[in-house]
C-alpha cells in the first residue's frame, strides 16, 4: 500500500503507536525535566539522495540513523536524552511499509538510549525528509561545550575512526577490501549502519567526578559526525586556542591496518578517512591529562589523539614532520561532490 | 547570489547571527526552563508547494507563518515559549536573498511574541523545507489538553473564523470580492499572511486564575488550525463528549458577512470557510460557563458559540435544524486535492 492510500489521517494512529501512552493526542508534547537542570536541544534534516540511499541504508536503518545522529549531539553536550521529535516529509507513492521499517529502526535507537519518541509531523514531499528534533538535559555545569578547551588538556577520541568511511566503501564498491573478513566487513558496514552515541562516556565523566569528589570537571568537545580533523578544529576555533595531534596515537580500526599492511589501501587514503570521513559519532573531548589518561584506560578503542596549545595553529605531527589540519576536505553542503 | 555559490559553512554564520549571541556554536543548544514546569515541545514540516508558494506568499511571511503556527500549538497547550530551532532544506540554486528573507520574517514573528531562535541545521533539498520545532514551559495545572472538556462547559473561539481562507481566495483570484475595501482585503490577507498565536488568551487565563485566588481553571482546548469544526471535533473525541454549536453565534469577518448580504458570496461558502477553512490559528476552548463570558467580554472577536453535552454527537444547530459535523471537509495531506 502507498502513503497516499492511507492519507495522513490514516497514517498518523499508525506513527503515534511508537510514541508511550498519553504523550500524544494534543498540539504539543508535555515533558517533565528535572528541576535546575539545562534543557538540551538539537535539530537535524536528512534528505533522501543527500543523507541516505537505498543503495546504502535500509529504511530501519535511515531511523536508526536519524535519532543516533541527533542523540549523538545530545551526548556531546554531556546530556541525557528526554525525548525526540519527527517531522516527516513523505512523497504519495512511497510504500507505508518503508515508513514502517523506518520508525522500526528509529524506535529500536532509541530503546536501545533509553528514550521515547514524543511526537511528530507528517505532509506530502517529492524527496523523502526527516526533520528530527532530539532533546536532553544537563547539570549545568556538567555541560560540555567547545569553547572551554584550555592549553595543557589532552585530546581524547572516544573510538576508532574511519570505520563508518570504511563501511560506506564497502557498500558503494562490494568488490572493494577483499582481504577483509566477513567478521570484519560486517564490524566496518555495521559502524556506518548504526553508529552509537557515546552516552555511555557521558556517563563514565559523571561517575568519575562522583567517585574523586570533584564538584566540577571541565570537559570541552563535540561529536565526530563531521570527522575527528574537524572536531578538533572547531573546537580549537571556539576555544581560541592550537591543538597538536600525533599521528601514531589515531586511533585506527584494525583491519584498516592490516589492508595498509597488505598494500590494499594506501596510507594517505586511511589516513584520510580517519581525519576527514566523518559519521563515526565518537566524541572529541578536551580535559585535564590525567582525568583523560583513566578516560581511555576505561574506554576500549579510545586514545589520547593530541594536547591542546596556546596559539591558533592545529598541526598533525607526523614521523616525517608536521602537517596543518584544514577543514575544507570534510563534508561540504551545496557543493557539486556533495553526496554521500 | 545562488545558496549553493556561499555553501554551507558560509550560509551558517549567517544564520547564526539571528539567534541571541552565545546561544549557538555547540552541537546543542543550552536553555533553562524554569523549575518545577512542564516542558512542552511541537514540530512542523512545511514544504515548498504543499504549504506555501511564492504566489501566495513573500519569504518573510513563509517565515512569520511557520513559527507562528509552531508557537500557536505552544499557545494552545496554555504555554509561554522558551525557543524555536528550524532545520532547513534548500536547493543549491535558491537566491540566498530568498532565504535572508525568510530568517527576516521568521525573526520578527519570534521577536514579536518575545522569543528567540536557538539552533538550526542547513542541507540540501529538492524543494525549499522547513523542519521547526518550538519549545516551550507550563505549569502542569495550567496545561491546556484536548481530552478534558466536560458537559456543561463552554466552547469558546477567541476570534473570527474565515478569515484566513477569504485572505487566500484574495491572492488567488484577485478579482474576487470586488465589493470590498482596500482595507478589508488587506485586512483578510494579512490574516492568511501573519496570523497571530493567542498568548495574549494564555496571559488572560492566568490573570483570571490569580485575580480569583483559583488554584486551578479546567480548560480544555486546542488550536483552529486545520479548522474551527476540526478543532471540536477532536475535542470531542478526545474528551468522549458531544458538542452544540449555534450558527448565529459563530464569529464570522464582518467582511464576509457583508458579502454575503450583497450576494457576491453564499452563504453555504462563507459558512464552509468558517467552519473549514483553517489557518485562523485562533484557540478553541471548553471551560466553565462563567469563566467563558468574562474571556469573550474581554477579548473583541472571541464568542461562546457552543456547549459541550454528554453523549458523541457534534451537531451545528442552524436556524432550519441540527446537522452533524464531520471532518472529512478538511484540509487533508497526500489526498489528490491536498495544493493549498
Amino acid at each position: 500500500m502507498q502513503v497516499r492510500e492511507l492519507g495522513e489521517q490514516g497514517l498518523l494512529p499508525y506513527l503515534q503507536s511508537f510514541c508511550p501512552p498519553g504523550v500524544v493526542g494534543d498540539d504539543a508534547a508535555l515533558l517533565t525535566p528535572t528541576p535546575g537542570q539545562s534543557l538540551v536541544v538539537t535539530t537535524d534534516m536528512l534528505v533522501s539522495g543527500v543523507h541516505f540511499s537505498d543503495q546504502t541504508t535500509s529504511p530501519e536503518d535511515v531511523g536508526w540513523r536519524g535519532a543516533a545522529a541527533n542523540l549523538s549531539d545530545l551526548a556531546a553536550m554531556g546530556a541525557t536524552p528526554l525525548g525526540l521529535v519527527i517531522a516527516l516529509g513523505l512523497p504519495g507513492e512511497l510504500e507505508l511499509e518503508w515508513v514502517q521499517r523506518l520508525y522500526q529502526g528509529l524506535a529500536e535507537c532509541l530503546q536501545h538510549y533509553a528514550t521515547v519518541l514524543v511526537g511528530g509531523d507528517i505532509c506530502r514531499s517529492s524527496q523523502v525528509t526527516l526533520g528530527i528534533t532530539a532533546l536532553g538535559q544537563v547539570e549545568p555545569t556538567q555541560a560540555i561545550q567547545r569553547h572551554i578547551a584550555q592549553p595543557g588538556d589532552a585530546i581524547v577520541a572516544t573510538g576508532v575512526h574511519g570505520a563508518s568511511r570504511a563501511g560506506l566503501e564497502l557498500l558503494l564498491q562490494p568488490a572493494w577490501g577483499g582481504s577483509l573478513s566477513a567478521q570484519e566487513r560486517h564490524e566496518l558496514i555495521r559502524a556506518h549502519q548504526r553508529p552509537r552515541p557515546r552516552f555511555d562516556v557521558v556517563r563514565w565523566l559523571r561517575c568519575y567526578c562522583s567517585e574523586l569528589h570533584l564538584p566540577q570537571l571541565r570537559v570541552a568537545g563535540m561529536d565526530s559526525s563531521d570527522g575527528l580533523a574537524d572536531a578538533v578544529l572547531q573546537i580549537c576555533r571556539a576555544s581560541k586556542v592550537g591543538a597538536r595531534l600525533y599521528q601514531p596515537q589515531l586511533p585506527i580500526p584494525k583491519p584498516l591496518t592490516r589492508l595498509v599492511e597488505l598494500g590494499e589501501l594506501k596510507l594517505a587514503q586511511a589516513r584520510d578517512w580517519l581525519l576527514y570521513g566523518g559519521e563515526d559519532f565518537e566524541l572529541v573531548l578536551c580535559l585535564d591529562p590525567v582525568a583523560a589518561q583513566a578516560l581511555v584506560s576505561n574506554l576500549p578503542g579510545a586514545a589520547v589523539v593530541g594536547e591542546v596549545v596556546s596559539g591558533q595553529d592545529v598541526l598533525l605531527v607526523t614521523e616525517t614532520g608536521e602537517l596543518p589540519l584544514s577543514l575544507t576536505q570534510g563534508f561540504q553542503h551545496f557543493s557539486s561532490s556533495a553526496q554521500s
